[in-house]
């Protein structure tokens, strides 16, 4: 299976030349089974209030850049995951669609919303599921949800192979060095899509990855440059959550010892 | 506040030899308020049958092990975190436990067992506890624990500011890799006490670090050779979870999203 990540610079509030950066970018790719796009690629990132995101969002079913994403799903046949300002109804969403040569369209919402994204976006109330795309299953995750382990370990434990995470990251480095561990404790690949350039005060920092279940750095692309790069792996790696003849990932778990977790804030009770 | 870490090598099965390496090397430290030391001080690691570690093993509170962990404490001044081989009863666990100056003795059972220890010793029953000592607030994970975003994430919710992580490592490197990550995700300190030597087919790998709240490496050790340091801190630095003027790693998780992790397996349902 190849999968890859487009790592290129949407331009803030212009959905037609989104549509067709996308267009031109998906058509050039080498040929692959599932391509990571940046998060908001249809509108760009830094929209200074909720009514410039507003006009941006689209329906994540049936606006103009999901069907462009559909056309060139099934025209290349290539599974895409991008990042989309989602209108539904009266709420706007940092969202990412899923979408199968098939024509299948999966929705993820934002569930950790970033500094003023709050301003502008709900967030997410999809939970954090998994999607099953042939023989492989796929979780998503947007840029600013790699900060919180749960959301790995969510996915995982729903069997997930791949996760699939649209960025507009601007601290530079610091989720390049998370993504590989928690690659390497859930045992999943990782496609880490960030855009490059500046909005205003905020500077892309590039550096997508692509990252095995043994939190090798498959592939990385530079800081500051367009790049897309499709890599072979073997979605099996990511099911094999032995540590040891007698350890497993999961099964090893304590999940009884964890309930502060979910909680309202209590501790976990000693047995 | 100073912290650090003793990295040294036990003997299998003499535990009057084991006393004697403790107590030099504790009376031998630079002042400090908190020492940690690996996994299975008192007792050594590669136990070849269960009847082994039952030799080894002493209660927690009134074993003669704790009785001089107690008797440092007091003399230097110094709080103390060993790994211990324990026996309850009938029962044996790869423990450690925390001593304070003024004698207070607190236990932790390594939750998740690595390899063979599970025929040696039982899981942890006492969760995932945190300790107040002074103005601090202090965990303990042992070793094979690391692998398990859950388990400093408890501790961190619960408040820890330093998590204490007495270990024999095997692994080359993996842990040292990770823990960094675990401390930047969860704001906390980490010291992991990691001991050297070989016993029978094991060899330990040493590289005992000290890791700030933003995943800096404040101290680290040789792969092969006993160390003891010890660094200055402010454990406030922990205690500060903001990421930006709107982002803080515990208030803007999304607990309501990440059932799974303690349930009986079931997804996360959408809202």
């Amino acid at each position: 299976m190849r999968i890859g990540y487009i790592q290129f610079s949407p331009i803030l509030g212009d959905l037609a030349a989104n549509r067709k950066l996308v267009r031109e970018r998906v058509q050039a790719a080498p040929p692959a089974d599932l391509l990571v796009l940046p998060e908001l690629c249809n509108s760009g990132y830094r929209f200074p209030d909720p009514a410039a995101a507003r006009a941006c969002a689209e329906d994540a079913h049936t606006g103009e850049f999901t069907r462009l994403l559909r056309e060139l799903a099934a025209s290349r046949g290539t599974s895409l995951v991008s990042g989309l300002c989602e209108r539904d109804g009266d709420r706007t969403y940092n969202s990412a669609v899923l979408v199968t040569p098939q024509g299948e369209v999966h929705p993820y919402r934002k569930a950790h919303l970033f500094l003023d994204e709050k301003d502008l976006f709900l967030p997410g109330d999809l939970g954090i599921p998994v999607f099953d795309v042939g023989e492989v299953r796929i979780g998503i995750l947007i840029c600013f949800d790699w900060q919180f382990p749960e959301a790995w370990r969510v996915l995982s434990l729903q069997g997930a192979d791949i996760v699939c995470h649209p960025s507009n990251l601007v601290l530079p480095g610091l989720a390049q060095r998370a993504v590989p561990i928690h690659a390497l404790l859930n045992r999943v690949y990782v496609v880490t899509a960030n855009r490059i350039g500046t909005e205003h005060d905020l500077t892309f920092t590039g550096l997508s990855l692509v990252v095995s279940p043994r939190g090798e750095v498959l592939q990385s692309a530079a800081a500051d440059r367009e790049e897309t790069a499709v890599v072979e792996i073997d979605p099996r790696r990511a099911r094999d959550k032995s540590v040891t003849a007698r350890n497993d990932l999961l099964a090893d778990r304590r999940p009884e010892l964890y309930g502060v977790i979910t909680s309202d804030g209590r501790g976990p009770e000693p047995a």
